[in-house]
């Protein structure tokens, strides 16, 4: 297919000094989330499957019980950190321009001025792309991939790196299962099929269904023994 | 943001080589087209956005009248091309590996050993994708943009490009207008902020709403002059 793009091993050469320096930076930025004991999860999906809904229903839960906070990725407008910033918690909207992905390094200046002691846990709500994010590391400890009953319950099988990229999934919009008539047997069938043992979670930020289970999982985490010190 | 990454200017460098020549192969193809008197028309949207489910209805609907096929494109799998091939057009998948997007010459091989002469509409449906394919002239003649009513209004303010990048908008699965409380007037609000006087279809390839309007559309569009000799 490429045989007519004969740039392309240049090209490829440059992505991967990108994603070099990427990795070590967020290596970096791993280890300054372990010293403050903070938990860093991120969110990736296509455009679309609800993560800044699931997001915001997620802060607003968390927000009198822990220090939470959230950095939303998009192309442009702050619309998700205007939404996000009504659950309360500290939101900071990274607008990236025509870059389809968040960066480690786009995370590091993002957190400048915050003092990570300060926080429990932090959410990064990625670009809404199922492709460009897959091989970003953004230091996270956790990677959230969506996927909404809405898109189909073949993407698992279209977009395999992403789902490999990431630790969790979660099957959002619950609640229109039945008005789409949503294959969870084969979705998850799917998923399986590119990540073998990958956790599913299977939630509605509009109903509530499902989120006890999902925060119980994130608390379980949270709980994880830290680094001394932490 | 980018102050960080100073490979930057070079990837957009040899990046800028690249859409050179993905041009001048869109041009040759555009060329092509026309020279055969086949209408070219792609399809972008996100994941899940319900562009197969729509192509295959149109396809289906199309078929007894006029000589169609269609090109898709995917990272991985033929589920697609499977799926399209049951409305008896001729089919081809395009599997991009990890590449996000369709460019020309992707489309040049895979019509190798098509005849153009014995087509009136091609379709071309791109990798699902807000973001990469914005960039890439695919030598067609129309570039619908799909947006789902499950997705969200704000939709085109947040990818303003690919809204740029084509001529025509649908919003898909209106069925579910309703359950999802979508607000039409924001979406076509925000459409219109974009790209000011843009068509929108709105329609359902599960209840056949709107696809009447849109095939007498796709129509007016074919009955257009062509070249002499077409």
């Amino acid at each position: 297919m490429r045989s007519d793009t004969p740039q392309i091993p240049r090209l490829v050469e440059v992505r991967k000094n990108v994603l070099k320096q990427n990795d070590v930076i967020a290596r970096a930025l791993r280890e300054r989330f372990r010293e403050a004991g903070v938990l860093a999860a991120s969110l990736v999906s296509s455009p679309g499957s609800g993560k800044t809904a699931f997001l915001e229903k997620i802060l607003t839960l968390l927000y009198p019980r822990y220090r939470v906070a959230a950095l939303v990725g998009d192309l442009a407008t702050e619309n998700d950190a205007a939404r996000l910033a009504r659950s309360r918690a500290p939101v900071k909207q990274i607008i990236t321009g025509t870059v389809c992905h968040l960066e480690a390094a786009m995370i590091h200046s993002a957190l400048e001025d915050w003092n990570l002691n300060n926080l429990d846990l932090l959410f990064i709500e990625n670009v809404g792309n199922l492709v460009c994010p897959s091989s970003y590391d953004l230091g996270e400890d956790l990677r959230f991939v969506l996927l909404s009953v809405t898109e189909g319950e073949d993407k698992p099988l279209k977009y395999p790196t992403i789902f490999n990229s990431a630790d969790v999934a979660i099957i959002t919009k619950s609640d229109l299962a039945a008005a789409v008539e949503f294959d969870e047997t084969a979705a998850k069938r799917n998923i399986q099929a590119v990540r073998p043992g990958m956790q599913v979670f299977k939630l509605s930020a509009k109903t509530g269904e499902g989120l006890t289970e999902f925060l119980g999982f994130l608390e379980s985490r949270r709980a994880r023994p830290r680094a001394a010190g932490a």
